[in-house]
């Protein structure tokens, strides 16, 4: 007998990777599916690569979803507040894929969204959904936020060291190469293959909303203000994360054997000697990091691989909520990239 | 009445590029094509996208070559000291877009290449083919070394910062991206299609060569040690380079307007307000900058945009023949990008 | 002394190609840039590849026109016939580069676009532009239209096989492949990167308007009825075309041959033994053409690649007015390719 | 209880989606794999995107293979026949997704492969592993050959068509585009991303060795002779492959009803009314198919789709074996596609 899921917003990238995800689990049932501008449009229409593409797109309706064990929210900033309490009220698990929750104090979030939140009491109750990082915070929690595809990459890569003291909590620099799939499903010039192709550029260069999530994260992990300058490119492919994170080393221990140590027992986590390429990820819901100590400056570099779209959205949103419902935490979930 | 001009490497990306622009060029005229593993065969056969396909592949020949005026090397690291020496004592000027002759002392080279230098004494007697920031040594010279293609984009985006005391020279780290043609046009299983689309890694973490050429450039430039933590990645697009450079902010001054005086005669640096594409630049010999200061931190952002064929090599080559041979700097070089 | 030309619709693919061609030109001078939906703004913000970026789009005005000697129409279909007209009208040539003037008769438009033509009398009036088959017509001329990027690859390609009776006018069956660049710059779902990357598929299937075009050009080089089954497909591909072409072989002739003999004194179409890369042409105004002939079957094969912006589109656009003003037909026209 | 499965090849792509495939299929266990070039090197290593990468490569041996109940063999065209024809010989089941065995007579072997073949007596000998055509000549077999890319996506669209007496069996016209997958993981200079990306090119013109193989599949499925003229293009994407197929209609039916009739009880071919793109199915075992009449010519097109390396090699390689094995036809096989 399985959970019977909703996923509202289910027209985007990450939206349809959830459908499939939830299509092959063992234990979830996909029981609504919502998007609020295909309302009436068959899946196969939304999209064309998913079987089962007779089932018709619903609205976002938390009356008609409050028969749900749980509705994963794949929907724009600002958009997951009020769908997000309407479902709570209603008895129904959330987990958010959006920003709207994933700060945790209402100073935090009105510096990165320049506006106030509309339930400021919400931010800092809803756990911080990476299951290898704060697992405890999320077994049995009935609201989940998962962090963005940059903050996941980023808080894998260096939580472990400075939960540890390897590194520096200030003068953290990470440069981060996104595939376009990232940037969602809009239909923007910026997004236009002849726009994107065989180009590289950054974007939000010091202002990306993803950094005060990062330092969120980070200083969970290590109980001390942390600062991050992080600059995000935009990379001519469909998937795919890559965070080359640098950090001051304290001398107090070796980056590669702490990592590797913190994550002996997570089956999506994989420390390994090289730097990995995006593409031995994609498709997979797994995390590659490398780690490389440089005497000469004294600093650590941790490079970190993962699928924008799975670990970084989809993958990461079901692993939450398998720890949610007490499920197995790898459950249903691909290990197995796509490569080539 | 032109310049007689070889080019030695003529079947690489690089060695294509300089055909293409020496054909184009009003001053200068072609007169020998060497090109070691292709001896023999015609142009057509090598680079089927240029015309006159009919002139023939020959040997690398210093006595056969004594009649020209100027010789491009565009050859592998190593390859180029013997033949360059050789033509410098029959009396023709080189410039050499190789490795060989970038750094400026016998102990940079040893620590960058792990060998001994052949011709030790020539270390630092070669300018330094930036004519931007070095072109008062380049006037006149019988031999140039072309640096490589991610110092030249570091080499543009700092180096008046350094100079004017804008930025500190330790602490700078550096965060590159390339399109395979950076990598020469090598048949290697890493950059086959199956394994470089819809992917992106990081390599040579923490030692590849061009780092001592950047810190070599920048410490010309400001007079001071300079250390740079540099780790270039490689994107899936056949050329262009962005390079994403972060210093500590002195507080002295106004990176942007800085920048902008110090290329305010220059046809090919330009500075604008937000971080450019490769795209943009990609086909001409430009650079384009962006500066960001960043308060919050006390750093200062610079991204740079080449292309890494052109100002990264075959283009910035030519230019440097240009100001060598007393031509006008930007005689017969394109400013026009070729997006989409 | 050179004639002052004007481009309308300079902020799309094909227009930023003429702002570049007609810049490079020696004999023209660009007098008048028209972008509707861009009227203000610098050519350097819509084009930020191009130099010369302070140059301010202007209103379509046919009376602000008045003085120019040419004017390059790239506009979206339907916009060019007024006006064409009124340009015409003020004594100024036009080039259309869109397909308004294409077709030869009433019928033939009303079929290709189910509408009636607003100029029926000028249906056949306009020579087509195609110099290497139709240059007789173009010189002198004051209007000439540009035919699209698949019917000149394909005319090229058949013309003079038609036209020397080496292959069967019926049964003719095309298949062509091109990047996005040319279903120009709009911004629309189906063009996103994250539709066309790592996918092909076939579009227009048996209703591309551009199958009439093609009948039209063959027909006027053999004088009978043409009958063509053409199938385009998109590829993930900024710029390049190939149309590969099967026709029934008459015994008459050998195919290469013919072809060789045809083009023997065009600079920009070369004949080659192999099937051509796109990648051989993009860049420049060439047309590559490979011929195969099949016993076993009895057909011909000729596969046939061209830049769709240049030879396709801006580059014929430009080699008409060449020859429309009485200038050598290649001049200020690139046959060098940008490959890799 | 599973069948316990071996592979051969199991370094190249074709391999290493065997290997995904076989360790996700519920009725199969994977006990050998071979890779002859890598012996001894771990899973991880060749096939960084696998998980169970601690699994080492063993020789192609077939004494230390007996006790497998199925082999794989995913080799190069020649390397196939001694190694199927020993593993049979020790009661071993053998799928071959080479080339070997794929052709009926030894006359039309020697016409594609230009000499004579060692098991003469086998050609004809192998079901055609198509489970949708021959499904019947499947079950229960020993012995089966996967058919190569593109006859698969032919026979698919046309079969049916031909067996139904909708279109002619003479003057079928074929051009297929392929992802570079399909030409496999060779260290080729005409694979390197720099060769391939942007750029379009056709192939094996009129010389391809799938043509006959298409012929053999569809005569099986009429009963008559039928030629083909085949036009491979290699696009720049990693998988997918599209056949725009060309015949003479007969007039005696509708093609998308014969089409949809055909496959109304598979589970892996769908017949849509738009040509579909590759990314519709990448990921997944299926086809989809689209047909388009032209009275005006009298020709019908169909537009196949498939993923080369699934339904195009290891996922009808996996299909083939669960007939012969008598599981479901579709156990463990992938429906979802991956876009985007």
């Amino acid at each position: 007998m399985g959970y019977t899921i909703g996923i509202a917003g289910a027209s985007g990238y990450a939206g349809g990777e959830l459908v499939r995800l939830v299509d092959a689990h063992p234990a979830l049932d996909l029981g609504y599916l919502a998007a609020h501008s295909r309302v009436g449009d068959p899946l196969g229409l939304v999209h064309p690569q998913l079987s089962g593409g007779e089932r018709v797109m619903a609205p976002l309706d938390p009356d008609a979803m409050s028969h749900l064990d749980l509705v994963f929210l794949a929907l724009p900033h600002g958009a997951s507040a009020d769908p997000a309490m309407a479902l709570l009220d209603r008895g129904v698990r959330v987990v958010d894929l959006g920003s709207d929750f994933r700060l945790d104090t209402p100073e935090r979030y009105c510096e990165a969204y320049g506006s106030d939140h509309p339930f400021p009491d919400q931010l800092g109750a809803w756990p911080f959904g990476v299951p290898e990082l704060f697992g405890g915070d999320l077994a049995g929690a009935d609201r989940v936020a998962v962090p963005g595809c940059y903050p996941t990459s980023v808080a894998l890569a260096l939580a472990p060291l400075l939960a540890s003291g390897v590194v520096e909590p200030a003068g953290i620099v990470v440069s981060s190469m996104s595939g376009v799939s990232g940037a969602g499903r809009s239909v923007r010039a910026d997004l236009l293959f002849g726009a994107v192709a065989e180009s590289v550029t950054a974007y939000g260069v010091l202002t990306h909303r993803h950094r005060p999530e990062m330092e969120r994260a980070l200083e969970a992990a290590c109980g001390e203000n942390v600062e991050v300058t992080f600059t995000p490119h935009l990379v001519p492919m469909q998937r795919g994360l890559l965070s080359t994170c640098h950090a001051k080393s304290t001398g107090a221990g070796d980056a590669a054997a702490v990592l590797q140590a913190a994550y002996a027992g997570s089956p999506f986590v994989r420390v390994v000697p090289e730097p990995p390429h995006t593409s031995w990820v994609v498709g997979s819901n797994r995390c590659f990091l490398s780690a490389h100590a440089d005497d000469r400056t004294g600093s650590v570099i941790v490079v970190s691989a993962i699928d924008n779209l799975l670990k970084g959205a989809a993958g990461q949103a079901v692993q939450c909520a398998n720890v949610m419902l007490g499920l197995p935490g790898a459950e249903g979930l691909p290990t197995e990239g796509w490569m080539p």
